[in-house]
């Protein structure tokens, strides 16, 4: 949500555009100010900012973002498995990428990565390989088997029309080196089988991309975090369409409810999140909901579908606010990180927070944004602050020292 | 003197409601922000809200209350020794506590001690125990000896109704094992030597609770603290009526200077503490007062209580500036944390904090408040950084770097 002003926009943030009466009422009784995500200036990835905002410091828990999507992704994890989060691309014959997401390929990604899933490498004895498709283009890979690394680079030159990579041991170590040799094999083999794909044969015949091979990125191994309820006396449950925001509740012991309808894309059922919000908060004491949609405006430098975002979800906050009595309940609400439209990817922003509930100081501002919260009654913390705060404010904190 | 807004009392908090000219007069002119004692939403005891003040990171320096309680008792420690606060209390036959406190037991609770203080543990040979009452049933004890351990339970259940615990090594050391073992030994020979007591007896026969044990918490060790003087180049005195504080003075290094009438409660002398401070600021360069008094308001859950005490600092804090000039020395004004009336414990809610003096850019603030100080011209600090900040306004802080 939030993003820098626009100077085509009368130096306005896509927040500060949009109709929002619902967040508007949330921060005029609550408690309004910045949070860094990670530290003043510090652009994160999607993975370490929602670690942050669930109160586990990446610094400590953060071991990539394979093992997250996976587990996300519904596979079981042991400490031991490498997991990436993978596209299929479209490569030439010279391995230069055409186009990292095969056209943002939607039909028949399953059966492509059946096929994928039953490559064996054997550069590597004793290394078993899983694949599954996600959403859309993306997929997840875990190697299985004795002296594996996360330390490897990615295959993924996350560019179109670059070469794709061969992947490393990113400290020279000697796990790394047999991983990266697994990845590597693998990803050739991915070629061999997806080329003549009988899949592919029709997308070329129809003059789609095709989708000819997988480029594996983000090696990473399953967070040993301690269990939410453990660190903040909750139990809680986690609402939201996208496999990262799934993988990291589901190492942090939160219930995954799954929605129909929460796509983690632009289109996603509000009405049905905020449903599941309020239903999940009558057998649970904290409820984490995730939208996407906003986030992908700003990757498309969209600044319309931004402010249509950011309203679809001040109304999804009307309906929850309406629903849970914030006279006895407590609402908090901020960004994951900011992705101004005018940049197209994240920025190290601090973003608007808001928390609402009893006892809680008014800050009496009249609008939600980026410039109101800079100057709120909160003043600026950190994203592994929001938890300590909320959870203090439920009176489930801890004495530290006596 | 910190707390949340009230729904009874307009939304205000106690120090929203009190009448405090002299503290606004100080906010006017200086610097003005929240403080959070440790982080947001952490909720400090007393031990380490005052250690960080004092520019001690507890994370760092904390090892327990009990040895600082025992330090502000008058009592000297080794480092080997372990040390627990102690209340007097009454139980039944079954070990029930009825009263933590014996009623507040006042008169007599020195003559009780005695005869506690002449216990003699058997079961853990080489372990010697001291035992001093301090204020009306609050008391101290400190185990001597070879291979004790600050790593043991509470003994006291703190709450009526409850049965007494039994002490155990919280990391299942030999050592913890072993002074547990001493604590509870001390703890069945306390009740065997009070409830024969004829002051306990006569107690009984005036319808009175009898003290007919003691019940140890915090355990802690003497911390291994840096002196003040090392730390801040400053030759500092402490005035304060309560042990825990008077103890962390005396680790710091720092002149505790006892000033009658100065009583660590509800009822203090504060023109004998404002005197003390303008006479130590003669031949010292920093002094640290400390009032308990908003605390214990704090605790008791009394509005009325809270605001009053707040008035009376604030004639404390008026003797203090108009004596101590301002043009050419620093005052600054803080709480050590939250103690809401409408929550009666410690909360982690940031605290109002004011710095004034020379060269002290002014908040122009009309009133100190919570709400104020959110939008004051200071931000949000910690508790750790107020003590470098006001070394650096009096001109001896180091240069970092070159």
């Amino acid at each position: 949500m939030a993003d820098r002003p626009l100077i085509d926009h009368d130096y306005k943030t896509p927040l500060e555009y949009a109709n929002t009466p619902n967040m508007d009422r949330l921060a005029k009784g609550g408690l309004v100010g910045l949070m860094d995500p990670i530290g003043p200036g510090i652009r994160p990835g999607s993975d370490v900012a929602n670690l942050a905002l669930l109160g586990y410091d990446p610094a400590k828990y953060y071991t990539g973002r394979g093992a997250l999507e996976a587990l996300g992704a519904g596979l079981k994890l042991s400490p031991t498995d490498v997991a990436f989060r993978c596209n299929f691309a479209t490569v030439n014959d010279d391995f230069r990428v055409e186009d990292r997401r095969a056209g943002r390929i939607r039909k028949g990604a399953s059966k492509l990565a059946k096929a994928v899933d039953e490559i064996k490498v054997e550069s590597t004895p004793g290394v078993k390989t899983t694949f599954k498709s996600t959403v859309e283009h993306r997929a997840v890979l875990v190697l299985r088997g004795e002296k594996l690394s996360r330390n490897v680079s990615d295959v993924d030159p996350k560019e179109d029309g670059m070469k794709i990579r061969i992947a490393r041991a990113s400290d020279g170590s000697e796990e790394g080196k047999r991983t990266a040799a697994a990845v590597n094999e693998f990803v050739k083999r991915s070629h061999e089988v997806l080329r003549e794909h009988p899949l592919n044969q029709e997308r070329a015949k129809d003059g789609e991309k095709v989708a000819n091979i997988v480029l594996p990125r983000g090696a990473g191994t399953v967070p040993t975090l301690p269990s939410f309820k453990s660190m903040f006396d909750l139990q809680g449950s986690c609402i939201s369409g996208t496999a990262l925001i799934k993988g990291i509740a589901t190492a942090a012991g939160l219930e995954v409810i799954d929605v129909r309808g929460a796509t983690g894309g632009l289109k996603t059922d509000y009405e049905a999140k905020a449903k599941a919000v309020i239903e999940g908060a009558k057998d649970k004491n904290f409820v984490f909901l995730h939208v996407k949609a906003p986030d992908i405006a700003g990757h498309d430098g969209d600044f319309k579908a931004k402010v249509r975002t950011i309203e679809e979800v001040d109304s999804l906050v009307g309906m929850v606010i309406d629903e849970v009595d914030i006279g006895l309940n407590y609402v908090a609400l901020a960004s994951d990180h900011a992705t101004p439209v005018g940049y197209g990817t994240h920025t190290g922003d601090p973003v608007p927070v808001v928390i609402g509930g009893p006892d809680v100081p008014a800050s009496r501002l009249l609008k939600l944004s980026e410039a109101t919260a800079s100057r709120g009654n909160l003043g600026r913390i950190k994203g592994t602050d929001l938890m300590p705060i909320i959870t203090d404010f439920v009176g489930r904190s801890r004495l530290y020292g006596s």
